[in-house]
């Protein structure tokens, strides 16, 4: 397999990106292409002992960073995003990667690559954060206004993926909205409803995020802008209370008499502690993005994973991760034939 | 002032509903008025030592449930929620509070109190509970289907709360989106942007979630729907972890170990929890709707508050509290002078 990334994607680029594809390539052992400035991406490698490793470099002149519009996509046509996306059109490599710009790879896919014959709309799909199990919520943020036609495609590109990566046949399907009788909701909501229920698929009816956290469906379907916000909202409460944790418990003359005095019990507690190391770990994990690595761009015609700006290389290299598995469950074929399918 | 209270109201009326009003008559002194089946509420009432205070009740035989549509508004003309609206349409009590079915909650304010003369639709405001400061966020769930001009009106509402009731002059008005740049958002969005920008209020362009809950704006505006999958979000987000955690770190047997091993730790570690209360009480403040108690219906002839149907005692008279609130700052009269000058 050939993944193609973007070394000049993250915020922190090309460090986090050059990292976390030297960490893949070594993993996996799939070969790796970075797409980037040739001298800056290759001094950057050279600080990691990847000789050996199936690692090569295309140049590509210009970046378009993460503030510039979207229209850069047209007019910077040797940007990395743009010379990565075009190899993948060629069939040079499996997949792109990029932690870059979203709006410009969401631009440059539609512009170079084109959509999935039929597809009506593109959608972004990744795993929820904050869940007991693997809930598969789309679309996060590719197409903000929809109709329930395109909510449907969305489904069916779901139902693709869950299967063909996953390995879970007829999925639960669930539809975000403010209460699950069949008349709450937008009226977006309350026509896609009668959509999802007609259509033959294994449709939950609507679901409210407190069900998305009890895996109350394998995939949720919202538009864009909706799910776009409920992603944000789930982040920044996070972000939020661990800091609010940190600073209440740490801030104030009370506080830090109150810690002091706990040293001697903190030191009694390390033992018992360690032993719940596997757990904090694992605490820790299930917010931390990092381990999602992105999102998958469905309905254009390639493998295209979207990463968090703030990836680190554990965050790309887990990018990495999802396109290989994209790519291993031919995902796209299977997106190709439900949608011919539902075209009959 | 006068408050009638719904006594059938919350998921476990009228245990938490009665106890609440109890417990704000005896705070503040004010005359609360029970709705409700005679019988049980007076039998509810008999179980407080409650003979002193300024508490009646007013007969109302039916009760429309949680699960009922709101058609049953129609239906149910003495009804709790209808016998309430209509105390306050005719000017018997100052504010109705109603822990019960917000849908017909909504639909009875409608019918029964009707719309301020120039309002296009009403909206619930309330404070975003995960904030640095605060911040009144609206629609949460009153208008699911939005336009621009609904949402200029809404913010004109907004700002007569938090001038009145706040007591911030000119606040620093948000438009709830999936990025900073005006371009960003759906159609109803960048709409309402143009509107925003251009109305002279205090606008200071798109918030995302993160910059809420850093308290960037003292007004965010969003459409009931988007309002009110934000909310639940947060709501779900901040329970999913709290259970996590628990569960994490009290299930299996390595756990289990370290916790009885880590039992000296945590005895040494009482002084200093200790001194450190006050700020844990702060922290499950933070997070306890019931600090908050509910959201202020705005837009209807009249101050309604509308309660978490999972209330506790503590949150109903937190929603009195707020009831009153909105009565002591003449919300009503600074919403209706607003729009009276917008339509000039």
């Amino acid at each position: 397999m050939k993944i193609i990334l973007d070394a000049m994607g993250s915020d922190n680029y090309p460090v986090p990106d050059v990292a976390g594809a030297v960490q893949a390539a070594r993993e996996w052992g799939d070969e790796i292409i970075l797409v980037g400035r040739k001298e800056i991406v290759r001094n950057e490698l050279a600080k990691h002992d990847a000789a050996n490793l199936p690692i090569t470099i295309v140049h590509a002149p210009e970046v378009i960073e993460m503030h510039e519009h979207s229209n850069a996509v047209k007019r910077k046509k040797n940007a990395s995003i743009r010379v990565g996306m075009r190899m993948l059109k060629q069939g040079q490599v499996d997949a792109f990667v990029s932690a870059g710009n979203t709006t410009a790879v969401l631009a440059s896919a539609i512009f170079d690559l084109k959509r999935i014959r039929g597809i009506r709309r593109p959608a972004l799909g990744s795993i929820y954060p904050v869940a007991n199990g693997p809930v598969f919520v789309l679309d996060n943020g590719a197409t903000a206004d929809c109709k329930p036609e395109y909510l449907l495609q969305f489904v069916q590109m779901g139902i693709a993926y869950v299967e063909h990566v996953w390995g879970i046949s007829n999925p639960r399907v669930g539809l975000l909205a403010n209460g699950e009788e069949p008349d709450k909701g937008s009226m977006l909501v309350r026509d896609t409803y009668t959509v999802l229920a007609e259509s033959g698929i294994n449709f939950c009816g609507n679901v409210e995020p407190k069900e998305i956290t009890r895996n109350a469906a394998d995939i949720v379907v919202t538009d864009g802008f909706t799910g776009n916000v409920m992603l944000k909202t789930t982040e920044a409460v996070a972000s939020f209370l661990a800091r609010y944790l940190k600073q209440e418990l740490t801030g104030g003359t009370l506080n830090k008499i109150g810690l002091a005095l706990m040293v001697p019990g903190i030191l009694a507690m390390l033992p018992g502690l360690a032993l719940m190391l596997p757990s904090l770990r694992r605490i820790a994990g299930r917010l931390d993005y990092a381990e999602y690595g992105g999102a998958l761009l469905m309905g254009v015609d390639g493998v295209v994973i979207v990463g968090h700006g703030r990836s680190n290389s554990k965050a790309i290299k887990n990018a990495i991760g999802q396109a290989r598995k994209a790519v291993q469950g031919d995902v796209m074929q299977a997106i190709r034939k439900r949608v011919a399918k539902e075209q009959k």
